[in-house]
């Protein structure tokens, strides 16, 4: 909000309009979203919300689901079109996998393309967070596909 | 700098001096590398800087190479690790995939992950853009891995 008032009352350039949505985005997920990163931990989540979604314990969007994965949309999108493919079977993080996870990361970035190609035409990026600095809230891995806007340089 | 200026001058906030690089590199990244990748398209790549990196036609700063696969430090880094994953053989973009690059795939993301893990122990981000949207500025597939500090949210 503080800096919103700064940057509506300041007229200093053409695309601060453009901008400010933007970096009041910004700000406001660096103290959501990261935060709730430095809190969790692998060894804190022995499940995650993501079992209960598989298991349909919990209502979630779904887009996509066969017998080894699932894609449904963030709950908290960062872009008009966000949505996460994870793989049924646990693994917690990007960290954890081995060559025996070759077929299943494949399939899972494969599943990711075509479902980022059916509804996003003119583009889109996959980010796959692992740990604290990487911004990992679930310890469940998922990439997350984002479209439908422009997206920025450098990412995140 | 006129951001910087308004940020300088504004005694608004504990946490103004650490987000103020953070949004220069964001302001000054917006009318860079996003501009490239709306200039550039796949049509008119039909070779890439990738291909004479792979021949060794130009330096790089190589850090894995395989017969399948290349890893080389980005020449204009976002992080203070950020280094890349690239196929030999060209795949323009994650559009092009089919089922049978599932092996490859797979192949890059673990090769990812071990450079990763090796150098960034306390968290990492992959990132594959796509089209113009996506902010791909290189039509030769490529996986981007950034650490070494706090990645935020959104990624981009």
């Amino acid at each position: 909000m503080i800096l919103r008032k700064i940057l509506m009352s300041s007229n200093i350039c053409g695309n601060t309009k453009q901008l400010l949505p933007i970096m009041c985005n910004f700000v406001r997920y660096k103290s959501s979203e990261v935060e709730k990163s430095q809190r969790t931990s692998y060894a804190k989540q022995q499940t995650t919300i993501f079992d209960k979604i598989i298991a349909k314990e919990i209502p979630s969007d779904i887009i996509y689901e066969d017998d080894k994965c699932l894609a449904f949309n963030d709950v908290n999108p960062q872009a008009p079109v966000h949505f996460l493919v994870i793989p049924k079977r646990r693994i917690p993080m990007l960290d954890d996998i081995s060559d025996n996870d070759r077929d299943i990361l494949g399939e899972l970035i494969i599943r990711a393309q075509q479902l980022a190609k059916e509804r996003l035409p003119n583009g889109y990026r996959l980010v796959i967070n692992n740990g604290k600095q990487g911004c990992q809230s679930v310890y469940h891995l998922h990439i997350h596909i984002l479209g439908g806007r422009q997206l920025t340089w450098p990412p995140g």
